[in-house]
Parts: C-alpha cells; sequence; structure tokens
C-alpha cells in the first residue's frame, strides 16, 4: 500500500496511526505503519523526553512523529488563573450536582487532575517541541488549526513535515497556505474533534482543495475496506486514532472503560462540547447528556469548558464511574469489539485492503485479478 | 462496472439514480443505469399512469423502478382532518409569523399545496402501487421503513425486487426479516431521511448486518470516486438521488432554487425536521433556522409537521422567496455547480470510477493498470 507520502516518509503502508500512547505508537511503526504520538497528556517536558527516549528504544529505526496541541487562536498575556476567574460559578455549581447525583468521589488532597487545560495552552505545546526536536521525529501533525509560522519554518528547518486536522475544504486551503506539508482531512465520522462534513464528501474536496498537497483520510475508517475507500477518493494515506484504543498495548485508565468501547456501537457515539468546549465525538454517556440538557447552563467556549471540566473528568476516570465514563472515539467504535495487538490488527487492515482491491477490479471488469 | 445485483436487473452500470422527474429517471435507465422513479408527489393515480405510460415510451426497453413511501407506523381509522385538528394553535401561528416576516404572499382561491400530507399516508402508496404493478417495473423501493408483507408479497408474484432505505445495521436487519431483496445503506451525509451514521461506516456495517443481502451504498456520493469508494466498501451498487437535481433534465419548480443548488457548499446543508418532522437533510434556509430557533415551538412528530407545513412550502416555492427556499438534498451539492445532461454526468461518472480503480491499483501495486 505504497503512495508518494509513504514512499517519502520510508514506511511501508500508508497508514497513519494516532495515539497518546508511546507503545501503541512504537508497534505501529514497527508494523510499517507511520506511528503518531499523541503529546498532549505531557504537560512536563521531561515526561515528553522520558517517553520519546522509550520510542527511540522500540521502533528498530523506523519513522514516527508527534502530534501536538496548538490552538489557532492563542490566548495573549492571561494567565490560567484569569481564565479560571471567567467561569461562571452556575456551572461550577453544575458540575458538582452531576458528580454528586452519580456519587463520584472526591480526589485525595494533592492529587492533580489528569487532564489538564494547560496541555492546550501555545507555551506547553512549545515546551514540547523544544523537546521534540532533539530526536529524529519525521512528522509534526497539529491538531487544532495551522501551526504559527515560525514553528512550520523550525520544522522544515529540521527536515520534519508539518501535518494539520482540517474539517472543511476552507481551513485545508488555510493550512496550505500557512505552509503546512499534509491535510488530515477529518470526517464529521472522526472521533475527536470533528466537523459535520462526512469523509466520503469531504476527502476528494480537500484533495481538490488543496493539491497537489497530500491529504490523509481521517474518520470511519478501521478496515481494509475502508481504507481502500478513503484512498480511492483521492487520499494519499489514511489517518487512523480510534481503531487503536482496544489494542493490547493501549493502556487505557480504566478496564471499565476498555469494556464499554469494546461493547459499544456506531451510534453509541456523540458530537459534543462537554470536553474541551469544541465539538469533539465521544462515547455518549450521561456526563455528555448532562451537557446537552436543556435544564442544564450547556458547555461554555474553549478553552474555559476543558478548564471547567477537568478535575470532573479526573474523578469519573480514577473512580470508574460507568455511566460518566467515557473518551473520544469515532463511530467506528461499533466495528472494536476484541482486544488484538497492534501487529494483528495492521495484519487485518491490509489484508481486507488487498480483498477490496480485487473486488473493486471484478467490479470494474479488470483481468489478473 | 458491474456487480451481481446489476446483471440480475440487466443494467450496464451498478448505477441507481432517484428522482422524482420521469424525464431524468428515463435518461438514468437509457445511460444503462437504473432509474428509479419518485412517486411521493402523485396523489392522483391517473397522473402516474400517465408518467409511467411516458416512462414506457422514453426508456428504450430498458429496466427501471418506483420509490413509493409507505410509512412504517400506519396511521389507522383516523381521518386526514383528525390527524390536522392535532396541531396546536401556537404552531400554525408560528408559521404565519414566519411567512409574514418575508412577506410571502397567499396562494389564490382554490389553488391546492402541492406537498400534501396524502402523500405520505399508506392509502395513496396503495392506490400508486395498483397503478404500478401494470407496469413492467423491475424495483419497488421504500423510504421509510419495511413495506407491508402483503406489499413485498405482491411485488414478488410480479416478479418485482423490493428495496428499502436503512440508516443502521438494526434497521436493515429489520428489513431483511421483512423478506425485503435490497437494502440502500443510506448515510448521515445523504439528501431526504437519513440517520446520524456516516456512510464511510455504515456501508459495511450494513453489509454485513444483512449478508448475502446485496446492499447499495447512499449518501455523499456524486463522482466515480466516491463510487469506487461506496463499492470497496462491499456494496453491489450506488444509490444516488442529489446529483440528478441539477440535471438539464430536472424539472425543478425555479430557477431560483437551482441556482441556489449550483452555489451551495457542501457545509449549507442541514439535517432538520423542519419539512416532514423526521430528520431530513435539505439546504440550510431560513426556514430550517425558523425551526431550529429556540425561541420557535420547535418542529411536529411526523404527520403532523409535514400536514403543517405543507401550505406554506407551496406558497415559498410559488414565489421563490429565496432565504426560504429550499429543497431535500445531501452534501454532495457542494460538488453540484454546473448544470449538464443527465447522459453526460453518468459518462463523468465512469470514468471517474476507472480512474479511481487505476489509482487504487497503483497504490496496491498491482500490475497492468
Amino acid at each position: 500500500m505504497e503512495t508518494e507520502l509513504s514512499r517519502t516518509l520510508g514506511i511501508e503502508h500508508a497508514i497513519f496511526g494516532f495515539t497518546p500512547f508511546p507503545a501503541v505508537a512504537a508497534a505501529l511503526s514497527r508494523a510499517g505503519c507511520f506511528g503518531v504520538l499523541g503529546a498532549v497528556r505531557y504537560t512536563a517536558p521531561d515526561d515528553l523526553a522520558h517517553d520519546l527516549d522509550w520510542m527511540q528504544e522500540h521502533t528498530d529505526g523506523r519513522p514516527y512523529g508527534l502530534d501536538v496541541v496548538m490552538p489557532a487562536k492563542k490566548v495573549e498575556g492571561v494567565s490560567e488563573a484569569e481564565v479560571e476567574a471567567m467561569i461562571p460559578a452556575g456551572h461550577r455549581e453544575y458540575v458538582r450536582s452531576v458528580l454528586a447525583k452519580h456519587g463520584v468521589p472526591e480526589l485525595a488532597e494533592g492529587e492533580a487532575s489528569g487532564w489538564r487545560i494547560t496541555g492546550w495552552m501555545e507555551e506547553v505545546a512549545r515546551n514540547q517541541l523544544d523537546v521534540a526536536f532533539d530526536y529524529p521525529i519525521k512528522l509534526l501533525a497539529n491538531a487544532l488549526g495551522s501551526p504559527p509560522p515560525d514553528v512550520v519554518a523550525r520544522a522544515h528547518a529540521h527536515g520534519v513535515l508539518v501535518a494539520a486536522l482540517a474539517g472543511s475544504a476552507r481551513h485545508a486551503r488555510r493550512h496550505a497556505e500557512a505552509g503546512i506539508d499534509i491535510v488530515v482531512a477529518q470526517g464529521y465520522e472522526a472521533g475527536g474533534h470533528t466537523g459535520e462534513i462526512a469523509s466520503m464528501v469531504l476527502t476528494p474536496e480537500v484533495v481538490d482543495a488543496v493539491s497537489p498537497l497530500p491529504v490523509l483520510a481521517a474518520g470511519g475508517i478501521g478496515s481494509g475496506e475502508q481504507i481502500a475507500a478513503g484512498l480511492a477518493l483521492g487520499a494519499q494515506g489514511v489517518w487512523l486514532g480510534s481503531l487503536w484504543l482496544t489494542t493490547t498495548e493501549a493502556e487505557l485508565h480504566s478496564r471499565a472503560l476498555t469494556a464499554k468501547l469494546l461493547a459499544a456501537g456506531s451510534g453509541d457515539t456523540v458530537r459534543s462540547r462537554a470536553l474541551t468546549g469544541k465539538p469533539a465525538r465521544q462515547l455518549r454517556t450521561e456526563w455528555t447528556d448532562a451537557w446537552e440538557d436543556p435544564a442544564g447552563p450547556g458547555p461554555l467556549p474553549m478553552p474555559l469548558q476543558g478548564l471547567l471540566v477537568a478535575e470532573a473528568v479526573s474523578r469519573i476516570q480514577k473512580y470508574e464511574v460507568d455511566p460518566l465514563l467515557g473518551t473520544p472515539v469515532g463511530q467506528i467504535v461499533g466495528r472494536m469489539n476484541s482486544e488484538r495487538g497492534v501487529q494483528q490488527v495492521v495484519d487485518e487492515l491490509t489484508r481486507g485492503f488487498e480483498k477490496a482491491v480485487d473486488r473493486i477490479n471484478r467490479i470494474a471488469g479488470r483481468s489478473g485479478s
């Protein structure tokens, strides 16, 4: 499964795997795909350096990349405390009431919340980059908007390609103007932050909008036939995130969450502002329901919602409060019904891809297949 | 572009085109596709017979089909007047206020509204079938739920295949149990009534759910590469509706609407209950906005909403009141940017399909392409 882009990056399969787990990212690169480690949870640069050291030891010299979250809109000269102060008291009270309704215990004194707003702030992302450019990463992806011009220039000076996610052709054009190298067209069905245009429509629109820049198809892809579909739509590769959450290498914070993912159907996700303030697809839970409830105050805009709910999310995760327990994941969760190793999943993807190509050739009346 | 299903039906391309316009349906069948005439607007059986006579004369003996709307839930022993009486006065007042705000004139005395609730009622659909089975139709499709068992039996007795639209694997299984022959998997991005699962995820789920029944991929398909994607996902054909609205053979009620369709982007549709009471994708207009407005009463359930708005829609269409003027259409509207004849569109689809197959073969490293 080779495209111009996969040859440029020196990978066997044009499959890009996004994951917050170093063990998954490394296994992907070893399996001939391109592992992309999500950096949002590394608020301390040393933690990131530690895991990138580990990646170096476990990728057998294969290429890999890093995904940072650098918001397009910079919050200038405002401290986290000042942003905290913008949160209405009624919203804090609502969070308390939802947690109380489900009997969610408090964190112990001094326990930090796991999902910190700071991970969303540009300063943290820049600290991450200071670490990352000391490692031979081959790709830097930005999950929210185009990276700032100096970051693009710095990446290029290090020979690192820059990718950015886009939910519309307009976003994609803006990325191209910002000098990025690869656009990830993230369809409505994808997990995490996503727009309203489905992959079937979005992928070719983005390909047309930024040609000759390479495009990766993201959203709704979790099988070889879906990879074939994404590539038929003009993409030079596919970008998969959700599928790895139920691999044996994934280090989810709770078995209860893994069980929920394995049991969920494609209709069990919702595009909700409950986690970050921007629409992100995730498991539908009583937590997301609470933020859809017309009787509630509704979510705040980014970055306020993320700050508001950070501690609550940590408590829900720590105590595995089942009705509230969720995670960003795409509609493909309906197909994630067993735990398997990354290599086995990749083998199934490539086999499924070959079968889909056989089938399409039979339909097209092409001989030799 | 041949599949088992296309061979069974004796068509050259596994492309099914749904359209309310006989001229489009006939042109599709003449072009080697399978034209499916939407029957919902034929409230008088004679009108349907007239247009089926015309189809017979203009399809050169090629196969074609009919799409009826037979709601899964039957309204037993209730007259249209009794259903009308269930509509709250506040809703009627809201319709009046929205129309007044935009200065929409009244219909002339005795002018019927074009979009009658009666078209949604089972009795009308049954009258349509009494007419249809006198013609050599090859396919009967039902847009809402499974057709009743006697209708399926009657179709089969006439050698007519029965298709039904499904927005989830659960719906598809129900159709299979009802004895239908073909499932149309209608993704979130499709025009008209649609669920929340995007085609990329829905198509293979439905294929798995009803195998070995053939599945058509619907939603987001308007190019040869999207056809290749739909077929790669396991479908035995594709079902396209929106794309024909801007063909030269289409008889839209207003040039202003054609202009809106040609100008619209993929982000200019909304899945709204404004027209029928069930979520249906359509152009976003000030009409759909009015039914999303938290200050308004919101849409009524089917069939009340359709009854409530029938006259208003006729007035908006007749007087071409631009801000309110809309139509069911899918996200693929972003690609419908020029008026062309059906044959030319089909030629582009088949050429684009061949190019997409070439491309996927290059990526797969298959020789001979």
